[in-house]
């Protein structure tokens, strides 16, 4: 029985949460691409967003300011679980014999359960002060849904979802919590809007998909003068306001006695922005010569963007109202299979993490899912957290580092992002638990098939 | 837009953690009536107990002493989630227009989300320094279950649990999250067990309670050389594990600048532990003649042993296996209505706290379940945190005592525990939205029914 007193958790007081978000793009060497118009395919100017966003959040997407305030309204409902806890997993390491030291960064204590309330509660501030009334949006597994419905609640927003229908039908009790907090939910594709209704003549989009549920939010905000939308991830405002996790994560490092910074970052990437927000300002660092850290981004094996994707220019939705965004793409038709990291499902990646990929300055590799759900069981029967089947990528990950310093007797520093618990997705352990967990088995056709989508630009 | 600077959270450092649990015997009056060998009716030894619990558990279920110091390995554990936040709830006050101050103390932190853990991890820890092999319980709505599989995951030990099987076919997540953390859980009652097998022969014992999932959990420990019980409330070891609860609130009030202590503490109530848990350390300072809150025990109008029962010597299990205590009792054989709290549906109530009752220094008061849910969903789009259906019984308390004091425009300080999440019963916040929830409707004849199975001692 080990006695001694070990440090599990790095706390900061509120006192020391930073209060402003970081903007990785002024850092760059180069530039990213810009999106494009849709129709004319020029660059986008702000007012080809205003349809969709409130101006505050279409000039943080475009701004060149390496910092931006949070305002004071935010911070104060980010206090209520921020700064969150950043942990050594002791007894991970210890039944994996590892001389790594292993952290992770936690997010699954917000009211949500993940990290998304970061940009939910500045998404509903800056509409609810923009005279906004209603807020659409989509959701896959419902971890966004849950936090838009959250930060909608406390700043007395409607807010509308439509859930990806495979999700809404297996996860009612993400639709349930979305619920408890006032918003309302849809089954995509559904009656409700002409792309909905469109989709549904096919019966092979009855499952639906983000980008069906992203066409259908998007046409309802379009269409309505005091109604937004909002997204949860991809673009560049949003993946901002993530930042607040590493952020918080650099000073307790340091205070964790990592002055030098962790050797390898992991982090999942669906969209992207949990990834950016715990390693940009790690990047930032790196990019000022004061650390060296690997940067690695771990996809699921069914919806590999960075890994099996093009660079290209590519709607951020199925039917093609968004935007054009050069990011890497399995094109926006592409339908992943229906694993159970339904947060990691999208066809495309956050264009300003692609830029960073393209640009050298980080990697990525791709995870089939049982070596995920293995690692998070080994890490919930050992640091007691029942992990996300998103976040189950980047432990796999960084269990796969840390057998690599067993290995070789380095005692690597490992950082992760626990974006969430997993609280609405034991149906996945069982699963997995029972044998009854395939991995992913995606041909080459159906990669060129979604390919093929991409529009030329 | 409210831009100033209020402070939501108080927390306390891990160097501020409490390193001993609090006895509140030594400090009370006169002594608590002691246990009874069930069979001679004379007070019970420690020998008696030895069959179901190591010694040391044994000796801290007896002890004199005031402070009791948590054992190294057990603060470990703790530091993962303690010292768990004290809330102020300005957002749910600003709702209830209320000049009453009201904090919560929230334990859903925890790796289970609730206060289970409290006592979960001493438990195994004592029982595998002990040498036993396996642990066996009872768990109702699950939270129990889930925190004993969490400490006996670290502490490597089996753990067997016996879910009251209406729950057990309501709730899979709770026995899903219980099975993720490597436990093994059985329907109760089952044909694993004599007692089992003999309440199987009755249909209307099918749904199971926890009355039956305790002795066919006990009849296995007390069977088996190497196999020990962990019971998750009622007992007064349960009960001290759970004062870290108090005593860091304690701090925390002090810290928040109500140095005069709170006016009201309510604390929902099935077994005990958790109000115990919040409430004495604040009666001992009560006692002390430092502070003069009101302790208001709150329990469910269908289960309310504390304003129903009457106090007198029953059984803590429906078989009649354990030890006799003299305790407010509903019978050990009355069966509570199916309400959505799980955890309140208990028949008896601590001794320590109905001793504490006949002392005439706490209240207690019973809620039906509707007015409860009303006030965990104004909190939860309040505050942000779904309650668990258990602790909504301390929040519609803690709203009438608000809603009082707006009519008399006392500055009233509340302070209520908030012991558990709501993940896992969000059917039972479905109910209530959709109209379908109806309160408790308990005859005086059902209650003559259970009153009549207390044995005469």
């Amino acid at each position: 029985m080990d006695e001694q007193v070990r440090q599990h958790k790095i706390t900061l007081e509120e006192s020391e949460m930073p209060t402003t978000w970081y903007n990785l793009v002024p850092d760059l060497p180069s530039p990213p691409p810009p999106a494009l118009h849709p129709g004319t395919h020029e660059p986008a100017g702000p007012e080809d967003f205003a349809p969709l966003f409130p101006m505050d959040l279409i000039m943080q997407e475009v701004s060149q300011e390496r910092y931006i305030d949070i305002p004071g309204a935010v911070l104060d409902v980010y206090r209520q679980w921020r700064p969150t806890p950043l942990f050594r997993a002791h007894r991970l390491e210890a039944a994996l014999g590892t001389p790594a030291r292993i952290y992770y960064k936690y997010e699954g204590v917000s009211p949500a359960g993940s990290h998304k309330p970061n940009t939910a509660v500045p998404q509903a501030y800056y509409n609810k002060i923009a005279g906004v009334k209603k807020l659409t949006t989509e959701t896959g597994a419902g971890q966004w849904g849950t936090a838009l419905a959250f930060a909608c609640a406390l700043f007395d927003l409607e807010c509308e979802v439509w859930q990806v229908g495979a999700s809404y039908d297996q996860k009612p009790y993400r639709r349930l919590m979305i619920e408890t907090f006032g918003a309302q939910v849809h089954r995509s594709p559904s009656e409700l809007t002409a792309v909905g209704r469109e989709f549904l003549k096919d019966p092979k989009n009855l499952p639906g998909s983000l980008g069906i549920a992203i066409s259908e939010a998007v046409e309802v905000a379009a269409t309505n003068d005091d109604v937004r939308y909002a997204l949860g991830s991809v673009l560049n405002h949003v993946l901002m306001h993530q930042t607040i996790i590493g952020e918080e994560a650099l000073l307790q490092m340091a205070k964790a006695g990592e002055t030098a910074g962790p050797d390898v970052i992991v982090g999942c990437t669906g969209g992207g922005s949990n990834f950016a927000g715990l390693s940009f300002p790690f990047l930032r660092e790196k990019l000022a010569g004061n650390m060296s850290p690997i940067i690695r981004a771990v996809e699921p094996a069914s919806c590999p963007s960075l890994t099996k994707g093009v660079y290209a220019y590519d709607f951020g939705d199925t039917a093609g109202m968004t935007p054009l965004m050069k990011m890497h793409t399995l094109g926006h038709d592409f339908m992943p299979d229906p694993i159970h990291a339904g947060g990691l499902r999208y066809h495309g990646m956050a264009p300003l993490i692609s830029h960073v990929y393209e640009l050298g300055l980080m990697e990525a590799i791709s995870i089939p899912q049982i070596e995920c759900f293995a690692a998070g069981l080994q890490f919930a029967r050992t640091e007691g957290i029942v992990p996300a089947p998103e976040p189950t990528h980047a432990l796999a990950a960084a269990v796969r580092e840390a057998l690599k310093a067993k290995e070789t007797g380095e005692e690597t520093v490992i950082l992760t992002a626990l974006c969430g618990h997993g609280h609405f997705d034991l149906a996945a352990y069982e699963a997995y638990m029972a044998g009854l967990m395939s991995d992913e088995e995606i041909s080459d056709a159906r990669f060129a098939e979604g390919l093929a989508t991409i529009p030329s630009v």
